[in-house]
């Protein structure tokens, strides 16, 4: 979605664009379940990721609504919020410290006992002992939103070239243009790199883009996500839910068609995405602490995905040490949230008349110069 | 399964035989674990069916060999055994009361200790305090036994129409044929009815066969059962292995190809074939117990299948009241074991020559000539 994202605003911006990729859409975003929770996710440590999401997070309802329109096809984007919840007393001592913590951040939260959070969310367990509502958390379903960005690329003639970018072409040294895997080439006078879990010196030998000068690319790490996607006749929830089952969080992201998209697992297993049955189970009994009613739903799907990890856990966005070549990955548990932000930044930069944004900068880490690729 | 093995051994008399099926082997049989296991399912009340699957067990080696011969397909038929594991003392007593139960029957089983059930099945759960080897049960895979009697079936220039059997069609008092869904007919002196859980009165509406009076089918339901297939580089168990965790009976039959199939729940929920949150939640938990080893295995496929449940749990083999018409059906969690058995004595029934099985007779329910269609 990222990379999509991007070559829409670029266009928008009047540039001739041309995207590469062999399954778009197909990566990350199609298991991501489409939070766009800056709040809820907010962590001790982690307040400059805090301020990218609230700043993108502002910029999604214009960015929908322009993208719906030149599409005609909707995204399925709700504002409805979203409810964390706590069963025993210590779990609703850490969220009351966590709430005390927002509000410091000036973030706008709501303190709920138990009984007012089975008031707006009846299927909830009779455990729940209490929760924080993040009223302006809102969702995405990113399938719809990936679908729209190929549609409004489509109605824009960029072209969207399904073949993976095997290999970067350089001028002098400059970054000028790509060599698809069939063997074409496309000159460019930038390249945008985004492909995700696969943007890093590791992802090379495993489909990512050749070529690149040793110390160009940060390192960029798989974070493997399992979700399940069960179908309701009605929707069963009102608001995204979440919570922390025996030291694990687990979310519930409901849609409007009846869909409830369960995640997500983490694992640290490179490139691998096979749906475990200790995933599903971890999900599945997490899941029905918080819900019990999800039982009887139907299982409409299992599927895991690679989160783009980088050492900071803030993405990388903006120019590279290599003049021409830029970067929109490593988003890790962000990229829908973040595509608006990340898009227009980056139009920004290659029409030349944008900030960067310094502290997702590629070039930040030290010694990236001396990574080997 | 069994519409196809009873097929496959009515060519084998010489008889002339059609098949009429929409999706062979896509019901029961594709979702079934495929245990042969009348030693460690035999249960207190029900020694009428542990006599008919001991006499199904007996002929499935000269069934298998002679299936595969013919069709060139392996069956993975597999004689290893059963392991039944118990857990908590009182688990272990009821085992010890259920292997004495066993002995008296003059069945072959084995009395291990945890550390005997350990040494010959390695990935067990520490917790197994002691379990019960019947050696002489056995598994196959249903799916290879499909596709290896299609392909006999075919060798034997035997039609399988993909196509409904809509109505029988009667010639006077009696069956002359089945018409199908698309208009065709067949003209049959024996009409052998093998619809598994659409063979009673309530599958008519649902697909299964019209037209057949009142009185003359015997109550089928359907017992749906929800099963997940595992993926292991390498096989994890040499048995099957079985136990009951939390009050309901899991199993783990392990194929040679590394395909751990985990089954199943029982759930009586009409023609409802949906797979669940619940369902898989209630097969990992179990199953976890089991082998915890499992959590790591890949998950291939989930599925959903409907047993064929009689009010006596016994099936329904033989002659109905109407003359011409026999059934081959109701054989809940046994269609597979049952299938030789089952084909052979319908061969036998309809080529004039073998004995009918009084136990197993559909006309054997008080008041049948009443039940509404």
């Amino acid at each position: 979605m990222v990379g999509l994202s991007t070559a829409w605003r670029l266009a928008g911006r009047g540039l001739r664009v041309a995207v590469a990729d062999p399954a778009p859409g197909s990566g990350a975003s199609h298991a991501a379940a489409g939070m766009l929770a800056p709040v809820s996710e907010v962590s001790y440590t982690e307040e400059p990721l805090l301020r990218l999401g609230l700043d993108s997070l502002a910029r999604w309802p214009a960015f929908a609504a322009e993208l719906s329109d030149e599409s005609g096809l909707g995204l399925d984007l709700r504002r409805d919020g979203t409810l964390d919840v706590a069963f025993g007393a210590d779990d609703l001592a850490l969220l009351g410290e966590l709430g005390a913590f927002m509000e410091k951040l000036g973030l706008r939260v709501e303190r709920l006992t138990g009984r007012e959070c089975r008031r707006i969310e009846p299927m909830l367990a009779p455990s729940v002992r209490g929760g924080l509502l993040a009223p302006e958390d809102s969702w995405v379903d990113p399938r719809r939103v990936v679908r729209a960005l190929l549609a409004a690329l489509d109605g824009r003639g960029v072209p969207v070239l399904r073949e993976r970018a095997a290999e970067l072409t350089a001028a002098g040294d400059r970054a000028a243009g790509v060599r698809l895997a069939d063997g074409r080439t496309l000159a460019a006078e930038h390249v945008v790199l985004a492909t995700g879990a696969w943007a890093g010196p590791g992802g090379v030998t495993r489909g990512g883009l050749a070529g690149v000068p040793p110390g160009v690319l940060p390192p960029v790490r798989p974070v493997k996500g399992q979700i399940m996607r069960l179908r309701s006749p009605e929707p069963l929830l009102g608001h995204c839910v979440r919570g922390t089952v025996h030291g694990s969080p687990v979310y519930l992201v409901p849609r409007g068609d009846g869909e409830l998209v369960l995640g997500a697992t983490q694992e640290e297993l490179a490139f691998d995405t096979r749906v475990t049955a200790g995933g599903l189970w971890e999900l599945l009994r997490d899941a029905r602490e918080l819900v019990p009613g999800i039982t009887e739903l139907e299982v409409a799907e299992t599927i895991a995905g690679l989160r783009p990890g980088t050492p900071d856990n803030l993405p990388l966005i903006g120019r590279t040490a290599l003049p021409g070549l830029l970067l929109a990955a490593g988003h890790h548990r962000g990229g829908v949230l973040l595509a608006p932000l990340t898009a227009e930044t980056v139009a920004g930069l290659v029409a030349g008349d944008g900030p960067a944004l310094p502290s997702c900068s590629p070039t930040r880490f030290e010694n990236v110069e001396e990574t080997a690729p």
